[in-house]
């Protein structure tokens, strides 16, 4: 998206702060933190003020920048008393707007908790602070054997406090899991200032699973200060193949033929057309740019594991109707496989002013289908989509191509975009697989969920967060809202229940 | 335990119905239900004193045996309405008491939930009514190459909307996972009758993870009504060694060793010297009964794959110190060797007139400390202790032996296990790792927690339930308790902080 457009639409504004209770707000923060941890001038504010869905900007009324837990807890009593909102921010690479900033509200930024506190080799855990980068923990576990499973694309710069609010994916979940599944404990300040641990540091923790619950609550329930997360020895081994389909259809069920027969894969990604030939323009990784789709397929394991796998995967591929299956011939080839789908992003900005990346899932036996449809879509919307994803999990994501400058366009990409994820629903899939809801997405929750459901929701925020202070208006939309967006789309027939609770 | 042992104490009695509400409130369930559905005499009641922690006995007001959701939906709304508490049970299996009734509630009984409604090979996964056993998921997925992974040791009684409830594991979990890794989605019917359903049909589910929150929930947030569990292909071939060791701590530190290696078996369970002794007795496995530990590690995977790590495992073992490694050299001496295993428990039953079996967990690297600790206890207390155990996942199952007959004894069991699962939570682990906590646990659980945290269970309690209905009384202790129990025993000297509510 343009870095400069302004897109407030739809958003609420929130009531502002009176001057005096701004300068009485400014005054209490002073005496907790030291003077260049909090920002007020307008020019040390404009960086903070998006996250990763840059099309929407808006100026946080300050940003606190604290390093120690008793300073989370100090800021989060002196917000609670005023009546003052906070948005907690990592890295601020998020792509739903989940760290948008509120324009009455403290943005606490979480950049100084960066320490690596301990990496426990016989635990295989790493206790560390939510400011560390995603690849750091992988850096430095490395010289033990181990590393940290989770990749989501932006792991050079998005941190692991922002990895476990958003339940971060990435190319290897389709056989580790998701951040859910990668972390042991996480220590969360509540929004009355308390510290809890939640989790355990071994196999299950009684009580409810609250752990599971904050992974992915998208900073509304807490503000992550500690997380221990899980590592993984390095496999012995890893090689990949490419495969060539002359239509997206039969890649869709070679994906599923693969998943059936019991192989699991590291990664299973696939790539259409318009993305093949955007990559290999830009990066040479090899390609065959005539086919219509290629399905890239990594094995890690064991020497003997991988060997056999590979073999197996190979077959079915070629019994799918591949019309070419390379196996990568030494790690130069396997890293130049992976270099194409790595770049296609980039790749895909660089034959399009802009573009628009969605998420969504689906049930992996409706891909060939549901690609079908977005080209239909895409048609009917006179806006060119390339898809770049991961197959083998079923979570799609089209990337939608349009030009800012011209009037209307970014209003139809956003429009297209949210039919794609109706879509996902329809197939029995959901709105997110690993971006989050944010702000994105508000309107497309009213889709995948219905009245009681939201409200169940509100009700377990409110169960964290009474007054609601902790990132409101995010993730979740109103039961309001849902019904402003029934009246304008056919919401499945389903008005949301008039007598139930605004939240 | 012993069958006849009554044990309420510990248990405030509810405050009982007056007859009039009672004869209100069975005419209420009279017209939802047909005639066989409802349970009054005393007679038909006593199967339903208590769940597979029999030593606690308590006969319900009524049972309800619902059919259909609409059911379910108007019992709770009835009982919701009349301020009378309902306890879900699934098979009653459970062993820390989860589905222990109440004296003034309905006991909602799910066993005529007993479908599988569809099984999906594509996308492999299995939809069925809470009722239906553990077993006769993997029975109907067999014939398809699929099968429904966790497997606790009462699979073949135990139905899997108890699972969902205690988050139930088993000796594969350490590869496979628990419950909560194995279920994509289920249906359940808050107190107030509202029907929602959680989770999703692919990848990932936006909003907060209600799934893994209701996972291990222990029937406190609502009535589960179908269940979408995950199915995987059946393992080209399972291979187990057995390995024997001088001492307890040499088998605990093989245990880290082989974990640390990057091999993961599909299970890897620890018997002490009176475990094996009691079980070849029993069941003559064939097990060394001078070993002073066993170590039965089983790998899984394709014919390669299984090759390769059994030898590795077996290099490591004796590397160890294992005096003995022995590889099942077919099909009938693996399952020889788990026989032993399997046949553990009734085989401590045939030594003891009663035994107590006990579930916590601890880090792996603690194993051996932590289980010469326990022999320590075992001399103070003057009880002997059988250990047989998931060794891979720190899931301990001390089994405490003693006899009811001996006035006394089962109290001293009692705190013996009270100061073992103490024990765990000081070397950094749980008091429970599949059993839950029912109202077996709730005195360690103010171990476990602290005040804030205990807070934050009840306020997650009351989102979903906010009277309070629904199994009151389980799984979180009030503080109230936690505080007399403060009392009683040295809290790491901390007292739950006196000004917070009670719930």
């Amino acid at each position: 998206m343009t870095a400069d457009a302004l897109r407030p639409a739809n958003l609420e504004e929130p009531r502002q702060l009176g001057e005096a209770e701004k300068r009485d707000l400014v005054a209490a923060l002073r005496a907790i933190l030291p003077g260049d941890a909090l920002l007020i001038d307008d020019e040390a504010l404009r960086p903070y003020e998006c996250d990763g869905l840059a099309a929407y900007r808006r100026k946080p009324l300050l940003v606190a920048l604290p390093e120690t837990v008793e300073q989370v807890q100090e800021i989060l009593r002196t917000c609670a008393a005023r009546d003052v909102p906070v948005v907690a921010r990592g890295a601020g690479t998020g792509l739903s707007g989940g760290a948008f900033p509120l324009s009455n509200g403290v943005l606490l930024v979480m950049a100084r908790f960066n320490k690596i506190l301990e990496i426990d080799a016989d635990n295989r855990v790493a206790q560390v602070q939510p400011g560390v980068r995603n690849l750091a923990i992988t850096e430095a576990a490395v010289p033990l054997g181990l590393y940290y499973a989770p990749d989501p694309s932006s792991q050079i710069a998005c941190s692991i406090g922002g990895n476990v609010a958003e339940n971060a994916g990435g190319v290897h979940c389709l056989k580790y899991g998701l951040t859910v599944h990668n972390i042991q404990q996480v220590k969360m300040v509540t929004m009355d200032g308390e510290l809890v641990t939640i989790g355990a540091q071994s196999l299950d923790a009684p009580g409810f699973d609250l752990l599971a619950l904050v992974t992915g609550s998208e900073g509304m329930l807490g503000v992550i200060v500690e997380v221990t997360v899980k590592l993984l020895p390095k496999p012995e081994r890893a090689q990949a193949l490419l495969a060539a389909f002359s239509t997206v259809e039969q890649a869709g069920d070679a994906v599923a033929a693969i998943i059936a027969s019991g192989v699991i894969p590291a990664g299973l990604e696939m790539m259409d057309n318009p993305a093949i030939r955007a990559a290999e323009d830009f990066v040479k990784a090899g390609y065959p740019v005539e086919a219509e789709a290629i399905l890239l397929c990594e094995i890690d394991g064991t020497d003997a594991e991988v060997s056999e796998d590979i073999m197996r995967v190979r077959e079915l591929l070629l019994a799918q109707g591949a019309t070419e299956v390379r196996t990568a011939k030494d790690e130069a080839e396997r890293l130049r496989f992976w270099a194409g789908r790595k770049a296609a992003f980039p790749a895909v900005g660089r034959i399009s002013p802009d573009y628009y990346c969605m998420d969504g899932t689906i049930p992996r036996k409706n891909l060939g289908a549901v690609l079908r449809h977005i080209n239909e879509l895409s048609d009917e919307f006179g806006l060119k989509v390339a898809n770049v994803f991961h197959a083998g999990d079923g979570n799609l994501h089209p990337l939608i191509l349009y030009d800012s400058a011209t009037p209307g366009e970014l209003d139809k990409a956003e429009d297209l975009g949210g039919r794609i994820l109706e879509l996902c629903v329809e197939y029995g899939g959901t709105v997110t697989g690993e971006h989050g809801v944010g702000i994105e997405k508000l309107n497309q929750m009213c889709s995948q969920f219905d009245a009681a459901e939201l409200t169940q929701f509100h009700a377990v925020k409110a169960a964290f967060d009474p007054a609601g202070l902790l990132n409101p208006g995010k993730a979740v939309p109103t039961l309001h809202r849902c019904a402003e967006f029934g009246a304008m789309h056919v919401h499945h027939g389903q008005l949301p229940h008039p007598e139930l609770p605004r939240f």
